[in-house]
């Protein structure tokens, strides 16, 4: 019933009883769960996510940013902000003590908000595997520099250019092509907003898939749950051929929230992941955290993402003392502005 | 942008911009939603749902079943359990009294446990507009019977064929062929165990529409949310032909709810449906109501989703004292049973 070894010539990508090997889970918990925290996680906790990522199969593990520290003073945000190599190996090294590790670890850094020649070591110094360079549009020309700073200091690359939702189609396709006129590994589908139809992603990825598969690149998807299609979306990317895919356990993440690793390794057949591991986290650590961080699908994140806008005044609603006035807040969502 | 009128000729039905007139919601909140109570919802939350229906543009209200009181003691369930015209008309008088209703009401009556040729009325003494005749595939001689009376008595008919993921198609398709050549209006798909990813619905509705066309009928979708896939599955299914789609307020219905009648309308561009009455709802009714039942996606609904089961082990563990005990339950799940 599954297709073996690591070919991907003739074999269908579109069938769900198959594997692929070529796909890549990216775990992004810490770092995507650290835009609800100002990336304040406890060493242990952090450890414990990355053990449960070797135990499960995944690939890449990101747990932050590599945050420029003369724009965010570093009493304004935990560790995962900055990702020192100091504490990359403080969570690799101990980890690593209790078996050999698989995973690798991926850091984002944010076009304009990172001061890559300096913060970005060159690979033989750091623990890191991959640089995912996250911009918005008019930020492409810094991303396609960062891109190139990383990949010539040995690093892998991926670009992730968010609010793609609000990106027109021209603009969109002449920026793909000037990236991936360049070294990066992977292109992403990032849909920030969670605004995202699944008709819409697999029409989208199925453009980012031909164009990447013409220039010798990969697809990503990295999806948000407003609409409860972060899942959904996430599996219509892979059905259109992306291969990097973006999970965070138990759909931690900013809002409404991502795609849960946990949904996604009882989806993919291949036999090297392993859903009990996970299990064990989010019943040991996540269920817990619920009590402190509100995170994953409700009413105003689905408003914010059916009008195709940041969830930030979502975020400010459910963070004040009426977190459920939904009407109020839909109210002045779609009154008149113009 | 969007599709005028009834023809549903050659306009385009996958896109998402453009709305289609046949489009039905049937709203089954409090019927789906009674397997979590035993149907005992009072009679203001009732009618407050059915104002919310009216005013939200649903085009059916599915209050409950017509349960066989030789079968089922009076005392062991609430009213919604039987619907008796009494209670029926309880709901629709009041609210009609605060203006024109337009919803229409149906009924569900399972098959073996409804005594249909009793409690089944005449169309014309009866606020019911139509019977949904549910069923497992050895009942299917049972449901053509049932179909008939009702059809005979006045009424529209539809054929919910239970745990569709369990049957070979084999059967499924000879059971859809002889319950199609009798006065059915529409045949649902029916994802009992919420196990059906997005493909399997595509491919399954795009079959039954196939059919149902060359017959004059029509095909409905009704999703479960074991995988937070029912609203992505509900318009899989929609853009694939089917034109009864099946929802729930807040997503309310037994063990991982249904697809949430507030997605789905934010997603239909039809100018008749409104949004905000349904806010309205769920924030005065339904955020309180979570203080009394569990529903929604949660671990163990997921993984009885993905092992294709029914979720009773699951509702039973979210019950009891250890409701988060993910690892325990999916070891009892994937034991060797052979």
């Amino acid at each position: 019933m599954t297709a073996q070894g690591g070919d991907t010539g003739a074999r269908r990508i579109d069938s769900w009883v198959t594997f692929r090997p070529e796909l890549k889970v990216l775990d992004c918990t810490i770092r995507d769960g650290g835009l609800m925290n100002d990336h304040r996680f406890e060493y242990p906790f952090v450890q414990r996510v990355y053990e449960t990522a070797v135990a499960a199969g995944i690939d890449y593990l990101e747990l932050g940013y590599k945050a420029d520290r003369k724009i965010f003073a570093e009493s304004t945000a935990g560790p995962w902000k900055f990702c020192s190599e100091d504490d990359l190996r403080r969570i690799v090294g101990e980890a690593a003590a209790a078996g050999p590790s698989a995973v690798k670890l991926s850091v984002m850094a944010d076009a304009d908000r990172t001061d890559y020649h300096t913060d970005i070591l060159p690979r033989e110094q750091s623990v890191l595997s991959c640089v995912r360079v996250a911009a918005y549009v008019h930020q492409v020309p810094t991303a396609i520099d960062m891109i190139k700073d990383a990949h010539d200091k040995g690093y892998q690359t991926t670009f992730n250019l968010m609010a793609l939702s609000t990106v027109q189609e021209r603009e969109l396709f002449d920026a793909l092509e000037v990236v991936m006129a360049g070294p990066v590994d992977a292109v992403y589908v990032v849909d920030s907003f969670g605004s995202f139809y699944s008709e819409q992603v697999r029409d989208l990825t199925g453009k980012f898939v031909k164009m990447a598969r013409a220039a010798g690149k990969e697809v990503g998807i990295h999806a948000h749950n407003n609409q409860q299609l972060a899942y959904a979306n996430t599996i219509e990317a892979m059905l259109a051929g992306a291969t990097w895919l973006d999970t965070t356990i138990s759909g931690l993440g900013r809002g409404a929230g991502n795609c849960p690793t946990e949904l996604l390794l009882g989806f993919l057949k291949n036999p090297k992941f392993h859903l009990r591991p996970v299990l064990e986290c989010v019943q040991e650590l996540f269920v817990p955290l619920r009590k402190e961080l509100d995170w994953g699908y409700s009413i105003p994140y689905m408003l914010t993402g059916q009008l195709n806008i940041h969830p930030r005044m979502a975020i400010e609603l459910r963070e004040s003392s009426t977190p459920d006035d939904y009407v109020r807040f839909y109210d002045s969502l779609t009154e008149d502005t113009d």
